[in-house]
């Protein structure tokens, strides 16, 4: 079942029925100020940090669910009905919610009344943008009681939902004109408030919650409109709101607009104040004026969607598959973009309550958006590297305002400092800047500490070389990438986390995924030196890599498929000896892209183990069978009910592994196979069971011993998104950034006859038609370059100017 | 504006509108497993701590407010509507909400149906029981479709609320016969479950949120409900529920009941299972057997009126002002007793996520409860006196569950020490236990540091005597009683605390309160070591008290007032040289109680000031003029808007200390004024400004300075009903434990007549009558016990019996 579809041609995912499986949301704003909106208008804004600088207040687990947003309220004659349908949920006799590119519309009528809400943050502006459209399509006059509403947040999101006996003390406003202000704490430590302006004169206003939607109604009925007119109440505590209160007459046939700012101003420490108590707004006029018409708004729309065709148009697919060329052309990039934005911050199942960057996230997240915003990756390179520590170990997590590391986490997770191999990596393959390499970079944020990128690497390389375990296999220290393996933790305490709780660093326990990690990008870290001109660091790494091969060859192999670890005490984890987790995705993954055992066919028979053991209809379990009780040696990982989560759900951050494993055995059949299944696109059809957004990827799908089997679940934050971008766009479309330019490798379905990719790399274009007349999945039998054909699959890098690549498979 | 009246009969508070101006609650519990309970229904209950182990979920913050609960919806043909009003909100023909003491029944009518429903804690019990009687009151045949509703709350309420990645994943249930489980991570590291049953067979349940109420619906219509059929779902995460569905048919006039039961089981680690995934039920299956009759109910429900009647009766009042005997009978006791459970944890104010039990809020609710129950009251004397150190300072708070103190936030706030004075004197003098002096009670936790309880005591005092700054006046460390004066602070960030942030210790700023409270329990010091043979203690402690006196005098004075600090540059605080705060009240009341500069009139200037400058028709405000900027010398006070809170709110906790301070100037007419201002049940007819529970007292009212003064916040956990209890018992009515006897000092209003008390004191019946025919205010004239005067004030302690008392004035 459909909820919507795909406007290809306008990049945005119409929803047609209000009433989603789930709330189907959308993000606003590029940069420090953001705002999630549903596809009924629900959700927040906030400013740079979702934790501590909330703008408007959001209650996560409501019933209904997704209650609370922008929301503005038409009341017709005794009708009263929202454009975004919600909160009222009056029946509408037209909805449509356009998500599109950093925007969203909802196009909407009733009873002869249309509606056009556009919501977006222009370019470079702190403030949500609302352009409503109301037009008369009946034939007579209509009068209609427009009421605004917006609830403030008191700043810091988690204090805001906890510490009542303050809270309900301190809330204070000033209304100005058109304009409510909420300045809560202002007047004390606070250089900054929030505005919500209306660009016409209004008819009344109110700024109290209780005034405005009584003491027991709902966001569904508030009094103020059930009784048609506002109280202008100005909020002494309690809970400030912000509600315009707008009469307005349509002649049959007419058009009015009206532009609402929600927006986020910071004043400077001695320019607080116009006189005693007031605001100085300078700021805020200025903002207010910046879009004080439909027209300027317009304009800035257009800027938005120029800046986003600009991003896109990096990388644009042609082939025969729609639903694939929406993905790479639109939503997975789309997608890469916000997770840049928000690492795992603030989402409809993240609260923006919790955690930092992740050191291993924000590596992995930034080969989907390095062809996007290089200089914007380079800048995050710098600052995750700084964050490592001068024996190559790394925090966990690090402040994305401080930019520090997170002490109460501290390292040991010793998969992270290999992730920065793959994004320094990346990133000069994408942008040929070597110069990065000589970048000096603090390590524990002290600059007195600071070395050269790279050597980061190098002691990211040697952390591993230096804390192997009994079977010369490296330590998994707190966890590796699965946060939830935790094999060093041993926790009785509810209360306890998994991962900070118990001998943390461990001498025993020891993961087969770093050690496959750990030779493909140890084997990245060889190709780099050699590429500098650094042999000699090259050779003695190589030879570190080799015995890491020999050890998995020898104590990581289990006769059908790789281990996925050693425990505390020595016994396997992963094995066909295991009773429950015989067999784990994450070291079939990583040792096969390692090609380790290769000659002996292990990375083969260890893809044809996943496909008959992890294989489902709706993706790869993480592992079988699943955990059916607690095992204390293993942690969090059997505390998730069979099939959810890491307990063998489908976690689709590491299918890419198993699909770029297979491509790399030419297996384009299978590779393309898995891809669709876990490709939301792909799901829109059983949205009704996908529950999820069809256009972005989710973290987890529910896996075959799940109760629903193929129920998703926490979208949009997932290192999922990079990891898909990367493996259709390099592994499956075969487009592969080098050093030395643009290599072309692709592996497809046999049935794919061409496709055609537009990819601009470094200062040029290229339009590469690929085909594939004999039905092959990987090889190419020639590449020309504006019709003179090369020897090898790399395209050298060239000047600025359009290339004609043809390939032939 | 009433919203109710008071059945003083049956010591209950009678809602009869449901829209209260906020929700008036109650709670249900009195030993470890706890209900807070609305006038609709609202809440919920945890076992032991509310963050940690909270059994149903709810939200703060709600619209509308106070949403969630235990609900039961009655479908009667097409009506649907709850005995408790919410959250159907269906205008029901008859609405009755009784809170008593430990239980809340609801007594509603709809459509010639009528509900009974009685929710309490039976004594010893972990699981709230509701009794629902449904009447057929028509002549017809009804058919009713009940619904029982509750959400389960995933067991630790903060996470719940925020770590939805995970916790949307995990939910899981067990439904047998008429119950429903609550198992979530019991398969890990909880040996706990949570059940709701039913004593009947039912006809279909649900456990999944989403199938019961639908996913874009509310509480108000859940969609089983409106179709009038259950869909046995079972939870598999998102979020767990409990419902049952019980089809009933009702002959005119017929009544039926049903036994619901919400509770707790804990089963040891090695038999929590009774099969593979199957919880072990027997302990559920017993405490079913418990309560699987009304009869059985009801006989548990005379258990628990008389365990009420039992507490309350040690002291008992007759005079002309019923709002007063109510208070002193029923509600302020109460509210002592609650208070004693929930320290500051759990109330519709605060969230039961922050903070531990106080040191000092510990120490002072004591004095509301010793007579209630003296046991328990020792067990939390010697618990508190344990986190102290060695020098006598201590952990400002501690954790109930470990008890152990709060290392992140610490010690140096230089009046708590004091304060166990208060408390092991009001024991003594309660009990003549002197034997509690012996006890060995560690340091800082640690057994190996024990001391005598009287060490501490003597620590106590010289802590101050240590910690004095350059004006021989006490430090005030992080801040005294008043957490919002901040000397030491300086805090920029508003992210920062402002007790935690800064030079916390400081050695400049003084507080003129902790020297007043110096003087008052300095003195219950010596007066102790003389009554247990410690002369030469008590004489060397008069010394220092003698000195902190001159220090007062000298440095202390303002002209008309009691300054109230100094700060950290050396500047007076409370001065009238100042433009803002120019006089508080703490100092007031403490310098006055401890009668510093009586020879020379300061504490009747001091009263007399505050009369003049702090008194308002509402109660007594904290300071004035109130602050109108931010102060960063002075901190959080100086955040507030002027009029809540700290600045200039009416801070109900410390009118009291005023009103003893005009007891012991003999000005009973002012004192019973003051009393009366902030006395609940005098306020009952205001409730619609006054907005909170017309019998309990509340932590703030919002003063002249604020938009509505009057307007009351912050009910139930406060220290204002320790301090009110204590203040009209022992110095308006003047019946004051002493350590050899009851002393009775009456100061009251000069047109009392007279008053009868009964006060159970150690084995002995005290039948008081006070007489004042002369219309005085204070001094007696003479006092016979069962006819035979005696010279003095003082009743010497008797054996059992019963004792006539008469007092003249």
């Amino acid at each position: 079942m459909q909820y919507g579809f795909f406007d290809d041609t306008n990049r945005e995912y119409v929803i047609n029925s209000p009433k989603t499986p789930f709330p189907w949301i959308n993000y606003l704003g590029n940069k420090d100020f953001f705002g999630l909106i549903s596809n009924t208008a629900g959700g927040y804004t906030f400013y740079k940090d979702a934790k501590f600088r909330r703008l408007t207040r959001y209650r996560y687990n409501n019933v209904p669910i997704d209650t609370g947003g922008r929301y503005y309220y038409l009341k017709d004659e005794e009708t009263i009905w929202n454009p975004g349908f919600k909160p009222s949920q009056t029946k509408l006799d037209h909805y449509e919610c356009r998500h599109g590119l950093g925007y969203t519309r909802f196009l909407s009528q009733k009873n002869g009344v249309s509606s056009n809400l556009l919501c977006f943050i222009p370019l470079d502006y702190m403030g949500e943008v609302h352009l409503l459209k109301l037009q008369n399509d009946s034939n007579k006059i209509k009068k209609i009681k427009l009421f605004s509403f917006a609830e403030w947040c008191l700043w810091n999101a988690e204090d805001d939902m906890a510490n009542f006996q303050r809270n309900l003390s301190t809330g204070e406003v000033e209304v100005e004109g058109s304009t409510i202000y909420h300045k809560t704490e202002y007047k004390e430590r606070r250089n900054h408030f929030a505005f919500f302006s209306a660009n016409v004169k209004i008819d009344g206003f109110d700024t109290d919650r209780e005034s405005f939607i009584g003491m027991h109604n709902g966001f569904n009925n508030p009094e103020v409109v059930e009784n048609g007119n506002s109280k202008n109440s100005i909020a002494h505590g309690w809970s400030p709101i912000a509600s315009h209160y707008i009469e307005i007459e349509l002649q049959p046939g007419e058009e009015k607009d009206f532009v609402f700012i929600l927006a986020y101003v910071e004043n400077e420490k001695d320019d607080k104040w116009s006189s005693k108590a007031v605001i100085n707004k300078s700021k805020a006029y200025k903002m207010m004026e910046q879009f004080d018409s439909s027209k300027k708004v317009l304009a800035a729309f257009e800027e938005l969607q120029n800046y986003w065709s600009k991003l896109l148009d990096t990388f644009q697919l042609e082939s025969n598959e729609p639903k694939l060329n929406r993905m790479v052309n639109i939503w997975n990039q789309y997608q890469c973009m916000v997770t840049f934005n928000m690492s795992r911050s603030a989402s409809f199942f993240e609260s923006g309550i919790g955690r930092g960057m992740g050191f291993r996230d924000s590596n992995q997240d930034l080969i989907g958006f390095v062809h996007q915003v290089p200089e914007l990756a380079k800048e995050r390179i710098l600052d995750i590297a700084a964050t490592q520590f001068e024996d190559g170990g790394c925090y966990h997590q690090y402040q994305p305002l401080t930019k520090m590391g997170n002490h109460a986490l501290g390292g040991d997770f010793n998969d992270d400092p290999l992730w920065l191999i793959l994004s320094v990596t990346s990133y000069i393959k994408e942008t040929g800047d070597f110069g990065i390499l000589d970048e000096q970079v603090p390590f524990d944020n002290d600059e007195s500490k600071a070395k050269s990128l790279f050597h980061h690497l190098h002691v990211s390389f040697y952390h591993v070389v230096n804390n192997l375990g009994p079977n010369q296999l490296p330590l998994i220290g707190r966890a590796d990438w699965n946060d939830c393996l935790n094999l060093n933790c041993f926790s009785e305490n509810p209360n306890e986390s998994f991962q900070t709780t118990g001998n943390k660093k461990g001498n025993t326990a020891e993961s087969l995924m770093i050690a496959g990690l750990f030779v493909v990008y140890g084997k990245e870290y060889v190709k780099l030196c050699n590429q500098i001109g650094k042999g000699e660091d090259a050779k003695t790494a190589q030879i570190h890599i080799d015995k890491m091969i020999e050890a998995v060859k020898s104590k990581g192999w289990d006769g059908e498929w790789y281990l996925r670890a050693y425990d505390y005490f020595g016994n396997k984890v992963g094995s066909n000896e295991n009773e429950e987790g015989k067999i784990f995705i994450e070291s079939q993954g990583w040792c096969t892209m390692a090609e380790i055992g290769a000659d002996e066919g292990m990375p083969e028979k260890a893809l044809n183990s996943v496909k008959k053991m992890l294989d489902t209809p709706y993706g790869i379990v993480l592992n079988n069978p699943a955990f059916t009780e607690y095992r204390i040696e293993y942690g969090e990982i059997s505390t998730y009910p069979a099939g959810y989560k890491e307990n063998a759900g489908i976690f689709c951050h590491n299918n890419p592994w198993i699909i770029i494993g297979e491509t790399l055995l030419g297996r384009g059949d299978q590779a393309w196979d898995y891809f669709k299944k876990i490709c939301p696109a792909y799901l829109e059809e059983i949205s009704e069971l996908h529950k999820v957004e069809p256009y972005i990827y989710c973290q987890m799908i529910a896996g075959k011993d799940a109760h629903k089997p193929g129920e998703g679940k926490n979208s949009w934050l997932t290192g999922t998104a990079a990891w898909n971008y990367y493996t259709i766009t390099q592994y499956i479309l075969g487009i592969q950034p080098d050093y030395n330019g643009l290599r072309i490798d692709p592996c497809i379905p046999s049935n794919w006859k061409e496709f055609k990719v537009i990819r601009k790399f470094r200062n040029a274009t290229y339009n590469i038609n690929i085909y594939n007349p004999n039905g092959n999945c990987k090889g190419i039998n020639s590449l020309s370059i504006n019709g003179i054909e090369i020897t090898g699959n790399l395209i050298p890098v060239h000047p600025e100017g359009n290339y004609q690549i043809d390939v032939h498979m």
